[in-house]
Order: C-alpha cells, then sequence, then structure tokens
C-alpha cells in the first residue's frame, strides 16, 4: 500500500455545482486560494458545461484566469464534450477532465448520447489535443448507475479498454456517483484496473459518501493499490442528474483518515477544518462530513 | 470472507444510555420487541452498573423480564464488576457482557481500578459463574483510548492474553470506543487475534462512527475474517466517560452494506428503518448514519 497519498479537490466542481445560490467568483477563487495554501494543490476549480443546464459553473473561465499564477497549483476543470474541451483550451486550461458515463442511461441524462458516442468523440477529441494537455478521464457510473443500479464490472472493463485504446498514459478516475459502490466491488475492480493497466495508465477514486461508505470505499480503493483520491471539503457534492446522490467524501474526513493510519497527505488539516467549516455554512450548500463536527464537540467537552 | 453475519444489535445499552430524559421501561421493550421482529434477535438490552452514573439503564431488571418471552431473543446485557454479575443473574440474565478496558486511564474513569485488577475480578467472578451463562467479554478502548490515544497493538494483546487464560470459550468484542480506530488497524489487529485464538474464541467488533470510519471498520474487521458486529439503530450511541465519543456505527448502514455486498444478515432493512427512524426522534437522542437520511431523500427525489 501507499503511504504517500495524492487527493485531488473537487468542492469547486463537484461540491458547488448543486449549489442554487450563486457564489460569487471571488469567493470561489478565495476558497481555492485557501485550499491550494493548505496543501490541495490539484483542484477541479470548475466545468465547461451548458451554463443552462449548470449555471454555477458560468464563470469557471473567470475562476481559472483569477487563479491561474497560485504557486503550485494544478488546476483541472471538467468538461462533457468536444465543445466543453474548445471553451475550456481557449480560456487556458492544462488540465482535463473528461467525463464519460460507464452506464448509457447516466450518459443519456448527461450529455444526451450514448457512451459509445462518448467514447468515439473522446476519440476524435484526443487527435486535435495540443501537446502538453493532461487528461484525466473521469468514468461516471463505474459501480452504480441511478437509472440501471448496479453496474456489471465486465461492461465496465470493456468500455475502459475502448477509452484507453486511444491513449493509455492517461488518469482514469473510477468514480462512484450515485454512492452506492461497496468496498469489495471497489476492491476487486481496482486490483482488475491495476493487473490489466497498471503499468501506463494512472488510477483514481471518486466516492460519495451518501451511504456513509465514502471512507469504506477510499480505503478498500488504497488496500488495492491506489494513491490518488478526489474529495471535498465540507462534504459539498452531488450529481444534478443523480437523484438522492448528494455528499462527495469530505476532504477532511480522507485527510483525518489517512493521518491516523500514517499515510502522508500533504494536507494541514487545521487550515483545511477552517475551510470547510466555511464551505459548510454557504447558502444552499448541504455539508457532509464528520471530523468537522466531531473535533468541534471533541473541543467542547474536553 | 464470511457471506452471512451476524448483528448485535446495542442501542437499547450503548445508544440509549447517554440520553437524558428517561425513556420509559414500556418504549425500551416496544423497540426491544420490534427489532427483534426486523431480525436482530442478539439485542444488548440494558446494563447493571450504578443507576446513579447511569440513570437510564436503572430498568435494566425490568425490560429484561418484560422481553424474557420474546421468541428467539438471545438478550444480552452489560456488567462492569462482581456486583453487576450478581444482580444481572439474579433478575434473571443468562448471558453477560463483562466490559474491560484495555487501557488503564479509561479503566480507571469507567469503574475506578486499573485493568488488572478488573481482569483479576473478571476471573474470580468466572469460578463463581453458575453453568450454562455465556459470556461476552468486551474490550473497550482497544484502538484508541481518550485519555492515552492510540493503544499499543502489543499491550492490548498481552491483556487480552490474561484475560483469555482463564477461560478461553467466550467471544470477545473488539471495541473502538472512541471511534478512532483506522481500517488498516483494526484489519491487523482482527488478524493476529484470529491467528492466536481464533481456533476457541469467537471475536466481535464494536465500532463508532464518531469520525466517519463506522463502516471502513466494519468492512476492514469483516475482510479480516470477522462474522459479528455490533451496531445500534438510528445510529445512537456514546460512552459517558468518554469526551467526544458519540455514534454508535448505525446498524441500518451495517445492514445496507452488507445487502450491497450480497452478505446475509438476516434482517429485514424496511423493518429496521422504521425502527431507526422512531428512535432518531426519541427527546435527547443524537442519531447518526447515512441510509436512513439517504434513501429518504431518494424516495422524495423519485
Amino acid at each position: 500500500m501507499n503511504r504517500r497519498v495524492t487527493l485531488v479537490e473537487v468542492a469547486p466542481r463537484d461540491g458547488f455545482q448543486p449549489i442554487g445560490p450563486f457564489i460569487p467568483s471571488e469567493e470561489k477563487v478565495a476558497f481555492i486560494t485557501q485550499a491550494n495554501a493548505a496543501g490541495l494543490h490539484r483542484i477541479e476549480l470548475g466545468s465547461f458545461v451548458n451554463p443552462k443546464a449548470v449555471p454555477q459553473m458560468a464563470d469557471t473561465g473567470e475562476v481559472l484566469r483569477r487563479t491561474a499564477a497560485l504557486p503550485r497549483l494544478d488546476a483541472q476543470v471538467l468538461v462533457p464534450n468536444a465543445r466543453g474541451v474548445a471553451d475550456a483550451l481557449a480560456a487556458g486550461a492544462r488540465h482535463l477532465v473528461y467525463v464519460i458515463s460507464a452506464s448509457d442511461a447516466h450518459n443519456r441524462s448527461n450529455v444526451r448520447r450514448d457512451t459509445a458516442v462518448s467514447i468515439a468523440e473522446y476519440g476524435a477529441v484526443l487527435q486535435t489535443l495540443p501537446a502538453g494537455i493532461a487528461i484525466r478521464l473521469n468514468v461516471a457510473t463505474t459501480f452504480d448507475c441511478p437509472f440501471d443500479g448496479r453496474m456489471d464490472a465486465g461492461l465496465v472493463l470493456e468500455r475502459l479498454a475502448q477509452m484507453l485504446a486511444f491513449r493509455p498514459d492517461v488518469e482514469v478516475g473510477l468514480c462512484d456517483t450515485t454512492g452506492r459502490a461497496e468496498p469489495e466491488q471497489v476492491g476487486s475492480l481496482v486490483r482488475e484496473c491495476l493487473r490489466r493497466w497498471g503499468g501506463t495508465t494512472r488510477f483514481a477514486f471518486h466516492g460519495h459518501d451518501t451511504y456513509g461508505l465514502g471512507l469504506a470505499n477510499v480505503s478498500a480503493a488504497w488496500q488495492a493499490g491506489l494513491e490518488c483520491f478526489d474529495a471535498a471539503f465540507g462534504g459539498l457534492g452531488g450529481c444534478p442528474f443523480a437523484p438522492g446522490a448528494t455528499g462527495n467524501v469530505a476532504t477532511e474526513d480522507v485527510v483525518w483518515m489517512f493521518q491516523r493510519m500514517g499515510v502522508e497527505t500533504g494536507v494541514d488539516l487545521q487550515e483545511l477544518l477552517g475551510l470547510a467549516t466555511r464551505a459548510a455554512a454557504l447558502p444552499g450548500a448541504s455539508p457532509g462530513g464528520r471530523v468537522r463536527t466531531a473535533l468541534a464537540s471533541a473541543t467542547r467537552c474536553a
């Protein structure tokens, strides 16, 4: 198991996107600046999607520009299609998170086309991509789909093989979109992915804590050999197209767990807790996670 | 890994004990009756402790008598010392949970004596015990102590060896009293316990979800070979002598996780959810767990 892990902070994208009241760009920039200062140098800071569908992400270009000079920041932005890629590159993005759902039903709900069509489009996009653009390929509904239920691992691996045939040297995010993955399933799929493609492809786990399995799944993925995990400060999150799927696993919970395990994250937990507490208080937010409140009450009782 | 597990419902003891307003005996009996009907046949329904220290448990004898005729119910009661054992036996208890803390500081806080003194007293108690009385030996602060911090595994194993030398054919509860155990620590200790004593002693895991690690630790203990787990409906719980240690792992979360994993618990989740929802609404309760609220919001969105 890896004694040093990388956390990708996704609250500015996955955490903020379901929040109704628009968070001013300045406030988004402040959160990103503080997260970076706390040691979270990989941050998914927005998405280039239809602003009518996800209005909270309409200022991603602005946020990207205003955080460009932050030291050590590796800023990634989510793109669901060729148009999003073009918009992201025009705005100066150097690290793209291309999202495709393993399940046709979720992909149709998300981007109105079958998974196979999205995979072909992804292949075409790669051919026109300028040099030096890093790719995270997020495979949504890797374990479970809000419409189709538990995913067949064979189908997921087949679709992954199609995506990786275009270009194997990417980072793949195995995304538990609904929070209904369970640790045995996560461990088993991670081991199989590493066995097949571990030599050339980097894998990451993106989990939600909707059913309380957030840390159990992160732990299972880590045990199976992963060293890169998505998380959102304050446990913010949710997918606007996955009913009931609220709450990314909280970054502070993940940091706390790894600290207890003696695994290095590079994150300053105290700074992160301050940030998470402010994020949890955002109007319209549905915060999650346990460590924030547990440490607050422990302090009160001590 | 075991494809069939046993859950021990501890809410009527560990979950109710920190609740201030007295829950009438009739209501306790109703909860126990419903839990038993939902398939939770092992229930820790109270404790024989000083009623001045834990007033909520003052009616355990009454509760024990009024649930004695429930079909298939295996009722266990917690006892911290020889006097508790005498009181429990006088009230008709047949299954005792003898609790000793691995940490001296916690044992002193709990029962005002060093661990070695409690171990010796436990040995003496065993000699006078009538035949046919089942013993669960709960080792509190197995992983972490609210006063001394992370426990040394060597010390815990040494004290376990002293306890098991008196009588190895008991069930040992490895208790994460503070909720600060982490999955690697749990897995490692469970494997060592099974390696040393697995042939004669049964082991169970008792976890708290204070820091969000409840299911991660249950899952790790299961992966390491355990098949018996304590949990509390509604995620009620806490230890009055462990500051900040609120919330047993929720029975409904554990059942939900094992269902997703295809592991049989024998529990009817729907009945359990109704029960958990009522328990979460008890005046003075601090409920926990995620599945109860996740399923409720999924139903609202569907």
